[in-house]
């Protein structure tokens, strides 16, 4: 079956090279059953293996034809090999999770041939703890970040006892849970049909790049933050290779809220302070700290009742601010305030934002990574702004896959020219799950982060006095 | 550096598609040095990823410039990433010899990306009886399977006590043995200008398309052999999908010699003839076998002195007989003399020929995966011969790599469309180690193959009384 791709997707398809593989990827941690046997993991892969129907989005690749004169289209796989899309690893000794995020860094730094089904999915045995690794990537072009943690978020249950859940590709038979309930928006119930609907609407905004980005970047520009403005330049906003590297970890959301109640900021302000401070640390030893403070992007959820446009989070838009990230300022009470005032007054902009505006932002939101490509900014010298950092709420309770618990999910990005190290942080049963992904040649030595991070959040507890 | 592409490789690298990926490689078994330590893998990896300088060959990757007109040539790779190339992987649980094919069967499958150079190892742990495995991909543009399989073979020595030995890829800084004695042309003494050399002479003769060809089908057909002419049909002689699956086993070359002497034939005689029983067995069970013998390609040596042509055999050049196994004949000690009469009426019609006649023999015996592709065969409903069967003499002693002696060593081939079964066989230490490479859906359960080849190895011994 050959349908059309739509704009955004043959945008990142077109804006893929080398160095620049489009894919977007999941970490996902679990811990066995009790009574799990010594063919536990062997099982979980066959069961995934069986999948009898394989779902439309995994099944299509990019294919020129020639009946659509050369244009890109998708084309079903006539030669689908499961084989190739789920596959069975496993770690070499000593099995800790730096060769987990090791063999992290080189799956993610391949390009998914476009001669078969943009996706693979690896189930990793090997880790010393006994815990169960699953690494999966999807094409930018099939899903957007946001969809696709989503997509692998939606294939676990609440239940610990279910068994016999389907893989995120399998076709399944009919609805998993008839009686939801509806209470609680869960991500885990956002049907692959509203994200596609999402994406439609997201992919026709896109589609129309003359007066939208025009909008798009006045936008960013003059009313969300002229701070865009005065992104300084740094090592992290220079043409990247394609070696990867990917560094993650989790705090309890608690010790943010406790100092977000301290300080009247909110939680996403004390993880964006959090990045501040790391950053500034990794760069002063670096000694790469530039005089005034980082800009990063942060796309954010918009109440916009009155836009009509439907999104994935059931009626809101995504937009984005530019953040003052205070990286100059030595104090991390000051940093976090001025975190804190940045975020605050995009959110204010955004709030009397047009309706085209919005639309205009619900795009970039959608597709942050491909926006420096559409503005063709990855060859000018000065940055629209430093790096991107976004948080994607995910389910709050104890998610099972299989009888198996699901300890942490930490999200892989896309780092493009000009942009070489992207920050997404997803929330999980009370943790915020940080994933760092980044050009090793261009970012050394990412993985310091990580105690940056800590530290970080031990010193604005400090000083938050909590 | 921007170097021309010979028109051979250019052959392999345009006839190469999802279904045909044009890699050769091989799978050794290593067992570890007596005291190997627990981190004895990962310091081999790390040995091996700390190369200096990466040889030409390995650095250079396909390129389509704009300067050249749109042609294809060789490029360095400017962003060369070795943590791409080398990879540390681990067998999951149970870690048996079947994990371990499979994988292989899996590396072997997916095509190596042009925006690279073409080659890949991977450093593979897990194997519950301890033993190290190493899966190495080339692409055939960059060289001939034959040289392949040397290629990794000369990274090993007699020595078991020497170390520090650099990979493949790892330019030398001077020649590893100065006075290394020249009594027996070992294969691992041939140096890549030999091979190179030979290469280049090889590319010459296959970029003479019009008149080559056709000496080169008319030697086939008429002179060395009528026989292909009436190769039957068979599940093998179908279009492949891109899946693979490698089965790999070794037998000791004595009990071959030993049916040899008592039945005057070859040791490479009795190779054939155990594929002969075991295609017969294998295509009986599916109910497919046919009415008339199936013919096999067998590329050999020739000693061909005044015909200038160099080869990485030292002055010999390789051409290649029709052979008629004898898989209609319910007797294994007829179907052995089937095929020792087909060698020598083609060992006899290849000393005839001339010399142009052994320059295309050269050429064909270099590239026999891409003969079909050159000749268009790929379509025709009529195959040309059933399958290849090869067989490259290997090192006679024992040979290590660091300390770890070399267990095994098994060559993977390239299905094709028309000729979805390759088995090529190379000798080291006393053994004769068979790798059986096909599409894994058009010879489904491959690796049956090794069941029969290893019945018809007892059935050849008991029909010669040894």
């Amino acid at each position: 079956m050959v349908t059309p791709i739509d704009p955004t997707a043959v945008g990142f398809l077109l804006a893929e090279n080398r160095s620049m593989p489009m894919h977007v990827g999941g970490l996902a941690l679990y811990k066995k059953p009790e009574g799990a046997g010594r063919n536990y993991v062997r099982d979980l892969f066959q069961q995934m293996r069986s999948a009898e129907e394989i779902a439309p989005l995994f099944l299509r690749h990019p294919h020129r034809s020639a009946r659509t004169a050369g244009q890109l289209v998708w084309e079903d796989d006539e030669q689908f090999d499961i084989d190739h899309h789920l596959r069975h690893s496993a770690l070499p000794k000593p099995g800790r999770v730096r060769e987990l995020l090791e063999l992290c860094s080189r799956l993610h730094s391949t390009r998914l041939a476009w001669d078969r089904p943009l996706w693979e999915t690896h189930v990793i045995e090997g880790l010393s703890d006994g815990r169960v690794a699953m690494y999966s990537k999807l094409h930018h072009a099939l899903v957007d970040g946001v969809s696709a943690m989503r997509l692998l978020a939606a294939i676990h249950s609440s239940d610990p006892d279910e068994r016999d859940m389907p893989a995120p590709w399998a076709v399944r038979p009919r609805p998993p849970r008839q009686a939801q309930p509806e209470t609680e928006t869960n991500l885990a119930d956002v049907s692959m049909q509203a994200l596609r609907t999402a994406m439609g609407i997201t992919a026709e905004a896109a589609g129309m790049p003359g007066a939208l980005i025009r909008t798009l970047t006045k936008s960013i520009r003059n009313e969300t933050s002229a701070l865009s403005l005065y992104a300084p330049r740094t090592i992290l906003n220079q043409q990247i290779t394609g070696s990867r590297r990917f560094a993650a970890q989790d705090w309890p959301i608690e010790r943010m809220r406790a100092i977000g109640k301290a300080t009247s900021t909110t939680i996403n302000d004390v993880v964006i302070a959090m990045c501040s401070g790391a950053m500034r640390a990794y760069l002063l030893e670096l000694n790469a700290l530039p005089e005034t403070s980082l800009v990063s992007m942060v796309p954010i959820g918009l109440n916009a009742k009155s836009s009509q446009i439907a999104s994935a989070e059931g009626g809101n838009a995504v937009g984005s601010i530019m953040v003052k990230m205070g990286t100059d300022l030595p104090d991390p009470a000051a940093r976090l305030r001025s975190v804190h005032a940045s975020m605050k007054a995009g959110k204010e902009a955004l709030s009397s934002m047009t309706q085209v505006q919005i639309l205009a932002m619900s795009a970039l939101g959608q597709a942050p990574a491909i926006l420096p490509v559409m503005l063709k900014m990855g060859g000018i010298t000065k940055p629209p702004y430093n790096l991107i950092i976004s948080n994607v709420p995910g389910p709050r309770t104890t998610q099972y896959f299989n009888g198996a618990q699901l300890m942490g999910n930490y999200p892989l990005s896309i780092p493009i020219h000009g942009m070489a190290l992207n920050i997404t942080c997803t929330s999980y049963d009370g943790m915020m799950c940080f994933g760092l992904t980044g050009c090793r040649r261009t970012v050394p030595h990412l993985q310091k982060l990580l105690t940056y991070l800590d530290d970080e959040l031990l010193a604005l507890e400090k000083a938050a006095g909590v």
